[in-house]
Order: structure tokens, then sequence, then C-alpha cells
């Protein structure tokens, strides 16, 4: 059956061509895309500082929600037309992390979307045990905001926000806006860190306390708003030096760091201050089932909006247009992609 | 009454003189030094770096045993004759981190032997909120190592040990030492990562697995031992460079690493891998008054021996000659200065 889909090939570059998707095989469920986020490992990709993982000639997209189009042999508890989102990780459930009960971080994970081809498509083929059934009557556009959301709950989880506790969030880009929502939700006192105008005056709308580095030395400000104390959870999600040296600035004794951000060099960290303040850090990465599961039920209950997130909507032929925009606009959040026009 | 105190005064020296000792005032007890080890940070003073705190004419010392010599107005629970260790910790009692729970590292704590004179001395006055009673039977060198092995006890309990973990101590000096027998006792795989070949011969007598990271890629030898699967707990204890690459390229997913080590300068982290493998790290400082409790147990039970570990004994009036022997001598690990000729 001929479908469109969009290949990165390098450069900056998608192109968007007819293919053939075959019936998927035992143990496979095909999926028509509804919506499919821009993620920013996407923008990474697009970039050109992935090409050794994803090659020339792959889709990629992972933030998706869809329907089911068709069910291979063997799988069990899904039917063309249920409504589903894919936890885009497949396992080796061999390696010494498989075997800890860490399959969301095995040695061998494959990422759908990077590793293999991914939902910048009409219809993806996956793995039966990457899906997700989707609550009754959650809207498929809010659906694409599950993935990343589930990243957010595992943050949270992993910081263990209790009610109470002061929470900084040091960047406010989709993630740690997701981050903030979560851990406000958790009971937590969020205060975001954040230079991006934009960005702060979402932040502001939302309801959060932020802080400009840029104007204010932001862990006196957090000295300041918890008397003394410092943050008690502090999630680092801006990938910067600034980012790390405030981590510990900010920290309370035996604050809880949860490590959000990709640093692709190794920055100073100040271990002085780990021993002097009994500082606790806790390295989280994508999200196990629990994770889906509670990101799902977030948006469900209406809980959480992600209402103001979403800043555009383009068509799949678009895709190239809305990654250029994305990559230079201040103002955007979160882009999805309207796979099937039907959706 | 007049005793003998050795005064730190600077740049290397030592200054042994008589002093009046007052009797202890309320709330206060009045103790006979037995011993008194010479600690990392002793060294530390010695050498300069800590002037700023100690002033130049300051009794250090911290790690020491003794008997109740007089208590002070309104003291109960110990008599004079009674043998006692003191945990060297003055906390304020009202600030954040106290009223947290968190007095060992009260952000305004007093360090006895650093804020305050210490216990090179044959009498030495503190609160009596600070004493332990020994277990009978518990000889007095021996528990002159109550405070750093209460250290060891602290860093183990930080790391959570667990029968048939794989355990790695990047540095065999006198608290990697104490912390790899802790770990031992705990059930831990121990392996200790040290350069000087004194203390390699040491641990091997000891019977704990070695690895030379000058000879050997330590991560590469950690990886084979555990089938690929790396260290579930480390102990960075070297404080430099070196040890804190080793942390991150020899941990398990979901390890925990133990911060130890006092960084004065700020050392390049591996935050990917944090990210990456969800590896967890624990600032670790000082002990806690059950740290105490249980290092007396592991000593006065037997379980552990610190016999191995005490390489010299020295008096008083020999402090001087004995900082300056350890700071030159590879093959020392505690020198204990004996401070009362009858102890």
């Amino acid at each position: 059956m001929e479908t469109t889909a969009a290949f990165y090939v390098g450069d900056h570059s998608f192109s968007v061509e007819r293919v053939v998707s075959p019936p998927p095989g035992p143990g496979e469920v095909q999926i028509d895309i509804a919506y499919c986020g821009i993620c920013g490992t996407d923008l990474h990709v697009y970039q050109g500082h992935m090409d050794a993982r994803v090659g020339a000639h792959r889709v990629i997209g992972h933030e998706m929600s869809g329907t089911v189009a068709a069910t291979g042999a063997g799988v069990t508890g899904f039917a063309p037309g249920d409504p589903v989102v894919v936890r885009p990780l497949d396992h080796c459930g061999h390696c010494p992390a498989c075997r800890r009960g860490h399959q969301h971080i095995c040695q061998n994970l494959k990422f759908l979307g990077l590793d293999t081809d991914g939902a910048f498509q009409q219809k993806w083929t996956v793995p039966a045990h990457t899906l997700h059934h989707l609550p009754q009557g959650l809207p498929l556009d809010h659906a694409a905001l599950i993935e990343p959301l589930a990243v957010a709950c595992h943050d949270v989880r992993r910081g263990r926000v209790a009610a109470g506790e002061d929470v900084l969030v040091i960047g406010g880009g989709p993630i740690g806006m997701l981050v903030a929502m979560v851990a406000r939700n958790a009971g937590g006192e969020v205060t975001i860190s954040e230079i991006n105008e934009n960005r702060i005056a979402l932040a502001d709308k939302l309801g959060f306390a932020t802080c400009n580095p840029a104007e204010n030395d932001v862990a006196k400000a957090i000295e300041t708003k918890t008397g003394g104390k410092g943050a008690d959870v502090i999630f680092e999600v801006s990938g910067s030096q600034p980012g790390v040296d405030l981590m510990t600035a900010a920290a309370a004794t035996r604050a809880r760091i949860v490590m959000v951000a990709i640093h692709a060099t190794a920055p100073k960290v100040d271990l002085f201050q780990f021993f002097w303040r009994e500082i606790e850090m806790f390295g989280a990465r994508v999200y196990e089932p629990q994770d889906y599961e509670a990101a799902m039920k977030l948006l469900s209950d209406r809980v959480i909006s992600v209402d103001e997130m979403i800043t555009d909507v383009r068509s799949l032929e678009q895709l190239g247009d809305a990654f250029a925009e994305l990559a230079g606009n201040p103002r955007a959040m979160k882009t999805l992609i309207k796979c099937n026009a039907e959706a």
C-alpha cells in the first residue's frame, strides 16, 4: 500500500516520498499516524549532529498519536481503529540493564524514530509491546504530547517531589515547562529559571514564578525565597555550564538534583558542594511504562493542559519548513505535524 | 591545672606549651585524652591550606579516645573515669539544615579541632552532647579510629551497599580502606583502585581485589569482572580528575556514586553518562550519631580490625616530627599521638 513518508536526508533537508508500507509482521502493529510533534532531539538530527546514528535516509519522529490500522499475527489486545500512542523503546531483554529491570535504559536500546524509522509518515509499523491504549475522549493533538509529558513524569518521579517542597527548574523549554507542570501537580513550589523572554511570558501565563539569570542572581533569589534553605529539588534541563553552576549554588542540604539535560561535553561541577551539603543527583532518561500511564491520566483528567504548549500545526509536506521555522523562532514551543489529513 | 597542649602555629609548625586547663563549665565535660590520630584534614592544616579557618594558634586533632576527667554542672550520664570518644560536631540547632534534621551538616557547624581547640593536648573540654560511651574492653588505641570508621560507616550507609553488589573504592588511603572494610562487611564485592604500591600491598593483605590505574584500565577491568554490568556502588575518595573520570566510566545503570572526597576545584564530570545510565550520586560528609554507634559496634564485635591501619604511635612532644614523617612517608596509613603517658 502506498503512503507518504518524510525522510531526513542530511544537512537540514527532508525528502517527502511515496513509499510502500507492507502489512505488519508477526507481533507488529501498523498505525495511522494522526499527529507527531517535533522534539529537541529531532532538531539535533535536522542540524546534522546525529548523522552517524540516523544515516542519510531516515524517517524520524516519535512524539506521536494515532489509530491502529492493522495488526500482525499473534497480536492481542489491539484492533483497527483503537486510538494509541507508542512508547518508542525497543529493548534487548538480555543485557545487564534489562536483567536488572532497567529495560528503558537497555544497553542495546533501539529508539524508534532514530535507530529505526519513526513517525513522520502516514503509516508506521512498530512492535506491539510499545503500544499504549489512549483513554477515551483524549484529543489526538493533545495525545501527541504524551511522550514528552511522560519524560516529565519520569523526571519528577526520579526527583521524588513532595508536597510543599521548593522546586527549581533550570531551563523553560518544552521539557522544562512540562516538568514544572508535573512538579507543581505533585505539590512543589516551582520556580523556573529561563532567559528567553517568550518562554518567561508563557511560564508567567501558566502561573509559575520565574527568574531570569541574565538579570538576577537566581541562587540568591532562591535563598531569599526559601529563608536561607535553598531548593529541595532541582531539575537541570538547560544543558549549559551556567545551569550546572546554578544547580549546586541553589541547592538545600540533601537537595535532589535531577539530571535531565543531555550534556554533550563534560562541564565543570562543584563537587565540593555535593560533599558539603550532601547533595544528591539522579540521572533521568526517557520513561518507563508507568510514566506513560501517569502522563495519559494527567491529560485525561485535565489536571494538566498542553493547549498553551502547541504553538503550530503543519502538514507532512511542510515538514522541512516547520523544522526551519522552529529552529529560528524564539516564540515556538511545540510544533505538531498532522500526518494524515483526516486525523 | 597545668597540662600540655600542642598548638599549630602556622607553616608546618607546632608549639608544645604548658597551659592552664580550667574546670569544665555547665554542660561541658573535660577529657583526659588517651590517643588522637592524625587525619588528612590535619595534614591540610599543617600544610597551611586552612590558615584562614584555624588561625595561627590552634590546637587541632579530633580522631581521639580518652576518659572523662571531670564533668560540669548539669551533665548527667558521664562520670570521671568513663572511657569515651567525641563526635566533634557542634551544631547551631536553628538553621534550615538543623530544622530539617541535618544537624551534622548544620549551616553554622563548628567542627571541634578546627573551629575550636581540639584533641592534640592532655585535657580537652567539649560539650557533653558530643560524647559517646565506649563499649567495655575496647582498647583506647583502636578507639581512636572510631571517628574515621564512623566516616566510612556514613559513606557506606549513604551508598546503601547491599549483599552481592559490586563495589569500587577509588583511592585506598585511610578513609578509602575503612570504606572498603565496611562495604565488604555489608556484603559488597569490593575492588580498590589505588596507585600507591604500599597501599596496594596493604589492601592485598586485607584480602581486597585491587587495580592500579597507572597500569590497567580500571573501568575495563570492572566491566570484565561484572560481565558488562559495571559497579553498583562507587566511592570517589581520590579527589582527583582521573578518579572523577573513573567514577562514571565504571558505573552500572542506576549505579550509586558516593562523593566522599573533598574536591577543592571543580573537576569536569561526564554528566552525559549520568543521564544515559541514570547514575545517582550522593554527597557524604562526616557522620550522624548512628554512624558512631555502628563504628563502635564493628570494632567492639571484632568484625573489623584496625590493627593493620595503625602504622605509628608517637608522643605529644613528637607531634611536629610525626606530621613531617606522615606527610613524606608513602608507607604510613595512620599515626596515633599518645597524649598522656599513662594512657
